[in-house]
């Protein structure tokens, strides 16, 4: 018996947050043991890798330093936590993965994919990959919006500027959807909550019956 | 123009550190402009990482996980420090690269080489190799013995059990001497000082003449 393996991805704003709550109630609901957790920072090591990854003090980090200490803590984040789940038949849900990498630093950022950020994921992961994929999008400038809604004030300059590398997200992430259309379950983050935690659930029921 | 860059491999208590300053001692007489460096922990963000590597708290870090955050500081090194370097005409002497991961954690540690500690630093070097290795071997035993007489104390039974390791290390040093023959110069770290230094020099020569 093997756990399902389900990732939650889309920009900051996208509502995330409120469907990864829909999605465990749902798995408490139906009596299944699940595993929620996040990255970069799932366990004690991760928590650390991403403290010197927000540290304002290490500016001058170039994107594959980056790159690389994002794979550390995937690395020990898929031995230590997410395999080990699996393996008991533990359901395991992800608040970002290897698709959130390609499309911040692959299509944000402009690091090479093929030739760089994909062949070290593959050593990262291991080859594990997300048995389903829920990707929240909505436009670049709306999910700018709603997280400065939510922490009540309104963009700066900054904020604004920042609105080019955010639709070279979302781009990347549709990219990535057209590229595995199997996996990637792509939902719009305008429709209704309710809306789009039935569509996740409809999704989900296979694995149920498997 | 482009710097000469020169790697020193070896286990600890080889003698490592007194022909690095025979080395820039050298350089200094032929007023070849040089930078002396070190991994894991070049500049800044290595150093960061090097705490991280070190740190005994991080008791349960995973072999992967340790591979990941020595590339960060080596891609981070490559890229700040040892590429702008040589692109100036600056030769950089370099206390361990990538060698010594393939021989502490590939041979010492078991992690695969092939498929996945050779992949993992093509990626963070960009492909950089030394122009020249110097690789001071000593038996594993007699460097131990070397390193606690150092610290003025006698090898304890946790460092006896280490002897084992050791051995993996300096055979894999040994294998990849033999698989780079015309890159790594294998020096007998039991000879005089002098005679070593001598030897190191002598084959510095030819690049002296570029």
């Amino acid at each position: 018996m093997k756990g399902v393996f389900i990732t939650i991805e889309g920009p900051d704003g996208a509502g995330k947050t409120t469907q990864i709550q829909g999605v465990t109630a749902f798995l408490q609901e139906k009596n299944i043991p699940f595993l929620s957790t996040r990255e970069p920072g799932g366990d004690a090591i991760g928590t650390k890798i991403r403290e010197l990854l927000l540290d304002p003090a290490n500016g001058d980090m170039t994107p594959k330093t980056e790159a690389f200490l994002y794979a550390a803590d995937r690395a020990q984040h898929v031995e230590q936590v997410i395999l080990p789940a699996l393996r008991k038949g533990v359901w395991v849900i992800c608040d970002r993965f290897v698709d959130s990498q390609l499309a911040y630093q692959g299509a944000g950022r402009q690091l090479g994919q093929e030739d760089f950020l994909l062949p070290l994921n593959k050593l990262a992961t291991d080859g594990l990959e997300p048995d389903v994929t829920f990707l929240l999008l909505v436009e670049a400038e709306e999910g700018l919006a709603r997280v400065t809604e939510t922490r009540g004030d309104s963009p700066d300059r900054m904020e604004r500027e920042k609105i080019e590398f955010h639709e070279r997200v979302c781009d990347g992430y549709r990219a990535l959807a057209a590229e595995n259309p199997e996996r990637i379950v792509t939902l719009n983050g305008r429709n209704p909550i309710e809306e789009i935690q039935r569509e996740i659930r409809n999704r989900l029921k296979p694995f149920l019956e498997k």
